[in-house]
């Protein structure tokens, strides 16, 4: 019986003091990073002297110069590229439009949504058919529809306390609303922009259209631009609705996701991946979507080499390219990872923001999800008190297939979407404090990941 | 044994019909306050039209003026000042600072401490001590100290998670570092900016002089320039610094809380509290501090209006005057309420920033603090998680010697000292829905204080 209560006390000690050696470690990251932390000023290089960088465009292929520089720089153990061909869309001059009743003209702000076809060159100007779902529009005749411009008017509901909740409810607007329109021989399809705020920002985003279906342009149009338009509409239901569009769908260029690793010194083989994605919407620095997940991401592996914490097992940030427009980066890398037989046990995203953390959404199965519990207590001081089933990410996503378990760094939603794809998501956007605290939560959870595994 | 089980259950069954109701009733108060919220648009008002409302001043009388009528506005069963009289000190022409080395002159921002004396009308200039705290001062010499200007140069640690924590440990040094500095026969004094921010805003604040000890000008300087002063000072200690400012403490004015009440329907005599203050320093539209506050306030008894709750309890809504620096309005509600021999169960203050909300703290016996433990599940779908002992709020302080359990609400802290006490807090720093769901959380606390009592 004594033996049994020695060895029972030894290894709750030894636990105990784990979790103690743990605490002060992660006290440790916290310290550097809120003292000394590098990612806010990155990040201003990355909004301000790179800028925009939308899949295919310079500015992406000077994001992945920079970023792949910089961690050179670093002094990671490796630094590469890899491959991957993205969509090559541009939005040509800025749009016009306006609503006209009678004589009087109002221009309204709008933006092509991305992926979308131009209109004629001249633009195009028709009646406005508002609806709030496709529902309510797949009921109407199509006469009625016909030749009109179909305009998409479902606010995000303020009432969801998580506003990618709101935002999960409205965005199928923006997807797929010009298809839907079309369907029913609509010549165009104007959608409310994402967003609680009342703005004068159209937020842009991605769209797709359905094989066998009419290309329609398709633009975003602002949420004061939108209430405007369904006042006149409910004053007078003969406005009509001009708009003009440039933008074009170029073939596919070649870009790369940018990866920095530093090799584990007991469990080489295995990777544990923390990333963001390096491309932005055209009119965006990109700040908040998703610099501030890039410069976290490479801050959580400089803060490895600057504490001299040698991890066990393989630690990657990774920059991945076009996720706003087509994923592909994230694709490619799952891919390169399954044919080299990689074994990635986890992968960590920070693409909702830079702001306060709160916690992390866990993909994977619940015995993977009990693993994690034990750590609660090591990152609740730190205010990640939100750990549990969620999402992951959108360029982690394809890695589930290699039984890679997902999280997804979970931030304060609140001001997600006042700067979603618009032109304010811009570098001033961001605090400091709440970008250092989110890069600081990722590299304790990747501290925790590499000492224990899963 | 039947009857005991019936009991319980009807108890229990009781009991969860009744949260059911509560929860019902929250989800009610958050939906009009995120859809139809006014708050902002008050906020807007008082920040942009009334502007800033130091004690004293004509823009703390328009605050009065205007917060009363907003308040009779909503049908308030009662609107009522406190007349109140306060500290009526004026800043004057903007101050001016240099740091001398040699033949060349750098312009420093400052600004003057609320409270202190001015300099000179010429200014002052002298060699310059920087200290890191008040043991450091006190272990020199008077000699060295003498004639010169001590630089009180300790930052706000950032490694504290909480920013509030760190205010607490650098705030002395604007509280009493004059005082500190003139007993060894320093002629002034300037403080470093309590924020984290590496920044051009001087934040000012208040100060006190010690009774028998010479009252020396003393002023806040700008992080960046603090950092500049001690690098200058680093280089060549000879370096003197200039200082020029013109502010002046007038006698006492008269000045008023503001109250609005709705009269309680079954227990009229018992009263909930929920306010802030609505004096800002000088420099600040005071949208943060305490703009929010007072807006929150006042929304929290227009939602009981709106919703048709009619209270069984009284809840007045309550605009101290003079937080800044006096404290006169919170001292006094406290000294009329126990003349009146009022009971006030409860009071509820925001006054940490208009920010998302984490939860409240409570000052209260450990009684009656476990009375509010059981709504822990009503307010945590809201982000509600951080609920126990914790601080009220200085303008309901003194309320606590009439037996009222005082409860702080706790917003994200991250941001508050971008902004505390200086030009840029303005309105465009607020966020609309962190500013409302911080008013739907105040009133959801205070409905349930008025369903349960305390």
């Amino acid at each position: 019986m004594k033996k049994v209560y020695t060895l029972f006390f030894s290894l709750m000690i030894g636990s105990v003091s784990a979790q103690n050696a743990d605490s002060v470690m992660i006290r440790k990251i916290y310290n550097e990073i809120l003292s000394n932390g590098k990612s806010y000023e990155w990040l201003r290089y990355l909004t301000k002297q790179v800028g925009p960088r939308l899949s295919g465009s310079a500015g992406a292929q000077k994001a992945v110069d920079w970023t792949k520089q910089l961690m050179e720089k670093q002094g990671f153990d490796r630094v590469f590229l890899q491959d991957v061909m993205v969509p090559h869309w541009v939005r040509g001059a800025k749009e016009e439009a306006f609503i006209r009743a009678g004589k009087q003209k109002t221009t309204i702000p709008i933006a092509a949504l991305g992926g979308s076809v131009a209109t004629d060159p001249k633009g195009i100007e028709a009646g406005v058919i508002e609806v709030k779902s496709f529902p309510e529009l797949r009921a109407m005749s199509p006469d009625k529809v016909k030749g009109k411009i179909v305009f998409f008017n479902r606010p995000m509901d303020p009432t969801k306390i998580n506003t990618f909740e709101a935002y999960g409810g409205a965005v199928e607007q923006r997807a797929n609303g010009a298809t839907e329109a079309a369907k029913l021989g609509a010549v165009g399809a104007i959608i409310r922009s994402m967003t609680n705020l009342h703005d004068d920002n159209p937020h842009v985003g991605g769209m797709r259209y359905a094989t066998g279906v009419p290309l329609i342009p398709t633009a975003a149009i602002s949420t004061n631009g939108a209430d405007l338009l369904s006042k006149s509409l409910a004053e007078n239901p003969n406005v009509t609705f001009y708009f003009k569009q440039n933008c074009e769908t170029l073939p596919d260029a070649k870009s790369y996701n940018v990866v920095g690793e530093i090799k584990g010194s007991e469990k080489p083989d295995e990777i544990i991946v923390v990333g963001g994605h390096l491309d932005s919407w055209d009119l965006a620095e990109g700040a908040h979507d998703d610099g501030a997940g890039c410069v976290q991401s490479i801050e959580v592996l400089r803060i490895f080499k600057a504490l001299g914490i040698k991890p066990k097992r393989t630690i990657r940030a990774v920059m991945f390219m076009n996720e706003e427009n087509g994923l592909r980066g994230g694709i490619q890398y799952a891919d390169l990872a399954k044919k080299a037989n990689e074994k990635h046990i986890a992968a960590v995203e920070s693409d909702n923001g830079g702001f306060t953390p709160r916690g992390f959404g866990i993909v994977g199965t619940p015995e993977q999800r009990a693993k994690v519990m034990p750590w609660k207590p090591l990152l609740a001081p730190y205010g990640l008190t939100e750990i549990g089933a969620g999402s992951g990410g959108a360029d982690i996503g394809p890695m589930a297939q290699l039984g890679t378990v997902l999280f997804g760094f979970k931030p304060d939603s609140q001001r997600y979407f006042d700067y979603h794809h618009t032109t304010i998501d811009r570098f001033e956007a961001v605090s400091q404090r709440e970008l250092e605290l989110g890069a600081a939560s990722m590299a304790a959870l990747v501290y925790l990941l590499d000492q224990y595994g899963l």
